[in-house]
């Protein structure tokens, strides 16, 4: 009885060729395309709030923004999003409130194997990344399928997040490591 | 009598909400938006330059170049920017003669506090970027607010750089250190 | 007899403003300008065939996929590339079969001499990308001109890969390193 949406978002390996998820890659892809291209700020907020599964009050992306299928992006108040953020959203990608993103953030929750063999046979995994509230992520930030951060994390521009990192810190390089503590 | 214009280029707090920025903002994406469509390179090229505070002769700028205000970049005679470049200009952005950078370079100037009731407070600052003459940045660059490069600086693909460095060096890494000096 | 595109893939320095190579940018770009914006899958992965110098069966890229000349681009079957690649192909991009790229992957090809003054005087060389079989490329991986990867190779997302590495690698970080041996 599990669809293989549900095994994908459960970060289990599901097919990537099953009808149900090409047509949605297929939908979200036309209609990014379309808004992407909207200068209109409040008419390009409320169609990209209307693909994704929940998004809070006083959400603003700017464009060019993309993600894989919506049904798994979860953001709360008060978000901002700067230039060409990409989320890879094959599982939940769950932001806190009062979230600032810098532009050109990636989110990258798909997973393959590391052997070619199974890789080459299409099977496709995940895991969930989880942000706490009041982050702030610098310009050209990379998070890596199964990253969880705290609250009150700032990650420096250009960083890649490998693993996860608790309340109160301030994280950079690549990987991220703590480099300041906030009180 | 200062405006939130003046206090943002000068580096000080400033009201993001003012209406003469927001006005300017929704302006630039509108014109952003069209100019980066534009395949003419002349035309595309001569569009771009009527934004921005000042550029020199002989300026090249593929497409999607993005920026925030336009008006507070200054750039030197004979620059070439690559494919899909991010300059977030809410302090001086000001770049030398023989300027040559390479794809998905982000240059980002605004800082936010570390403190998440400031920063939620939508506090907002920032730091100049400086770059001087004969500078090759490689693809997918990022550099810091605050951040001043020599003359002759080539910074290898994918740094970033996190403090300023004098003439004369090659620098990379994250975050770039001096690798070879320049005869 | 050698034309300065021959000079150019070649590797040797050239002439950037030969009226051939200029034509050939300027149609490349109102292609991608046009490309891009096709979201039937089918229709815009044969355009893009149709502009690159061989593509094996089961090719597949999102868009916005960006690139030089296209006629130094290589790929073998089963190919897939995420949003927002970047091959900059003045020298040969040559990618084995069964390759995985994720979003926002930069393969640079293009090398400018670090000496200010010929850099001024427009020299431009460059060195081949050569990619094994079964390759997988994370998020925002960034790939040195001269670069070399075996069969089965994984290189971990934000990674920047300044040297050759072997088969059966996963090489991660700034500069990308061997984390892990594949059996």
């Amino acid at each position: 009885m599990t669809t293989e949406r549900e095994k994908m978002t459960a970060g289990e390996p599901y097919n990537q060729f099953d009808p149900e998820l090409i047509n949605r890659r297929v939908y979200m892809r036309q209609q990014l395309e379309e808004i992407n291209h909207i200068t209109d700020n409040d008419n390009r907020n409320n169609r990209f709030k209307a693909l994704l599964a929940d998004v809070g009050d006083d959400f603003f992306v700017e464009s060019s923004f993309k993600f894989d299928y919506g049904f798994n992006i979860h953001i709360g108040n008060h978000f901002y999003g700067n230039y060409d953020m990409t989320f890879l959203d094959t599982c939940p990608i769950t932001i806190g409130e009062h979230c600032y993103f810098g532009p050109n953030i990636g989110l990258y929750t798909p997973v393959h194997p590391l052997d070619p063999v199974q890789r080459n046979a299409d099977v496709e995994l995940g895991a969930p990344i989880t942000i706490g509230d009041n982050a702030w992520l610098g310009g050209r930030v990379t998070i890596l399928p199964g990253v969880t951060l705290g609250n009150n994390v700032v990650v420096g521009a250009g960083s890649v997040v490998t693993k996860s990192f608790g309340d109160n810190v301030v994280i950079a390089g690549n990987p991220a490591r703590v480099i300041k503590t906030i009180k």
